[in-house]
């Protein structure tokens, strides 16, 4: 059976999920440039909690979409890069990160008038 | 202030939310070929139930992305359709739904792998 979104059952909903998560779209498109350590996409990542970024690193290492390396040091370093297959992402989550500053303040103008609307019964 | 995604009060995080949350997603592509009504939403979109889609719909109309209409007929009809704004996504979306496609099968090989890893300590 082809993959397709529209089943009920098909794993592809799952995907669509992890691509789709805001916190996950900001670390791939933080590690566009090349690896960093936790601690500067913690910097330039801003208002993730630490739960949250090691619970999307986790997950993005899992779907293998970043790598993770261990480094000996003390205290030992940590480093996040995208595999191959996180880099295909790039482009459409670039895509995406535009979409949503470019047409803001259209969203924010609609949902104002949405909200009068509702307001006024 | 420019729109900034890596700013934690920036409003464009919330439309991030929003273009990548999965059940907008697939309204929107169900959308791409026309005016559709609430039943044949939910047909097509397996699996959403009730309160989700219908969430999902007013969260669409309340960023500009998608029309509601009813007509007054017995029982009312009510349609949607993608506003200009809405409109302008599809490309986006739609190269979203194909990467999930796409690259599925190599998301679950490398969920193997990760969970084999983890489970062997």
């Amino acid at each position: 059976m082809e993959p397709n979104v529209y089943n009920r059952n098909c794993g592809s909903r799952q995907v669509l999920d992890r691509i789709g998560d805001r916190w996950s779209m900001l670390v791939v498109l933080t590690l566009a440039d090349g690896t960093k350590r936790y601690s500067e996409l913690a910097a330039r990542i801003e208002g993730v909690s630490q739960k949250m970024l090691t619970q999307t690193l986790r997950g993005l290492e899992r779907d293998g979409l970043v790598t993770r390396t261990v480094h000996a040091s003390v205290p030992p370093r940590v480093d996040y890069a995208l595999t191959d297959l996180g880099r295909t992402l790039l482009d459409l989550l670039a895509g995406l990160e535009s979409w949503a500053t470019t047409h803001l303040s259209e969203v924010q103008a609609a949902r104002s008038r949405y909200d009068a609307r509702v307001e006024a019964g």
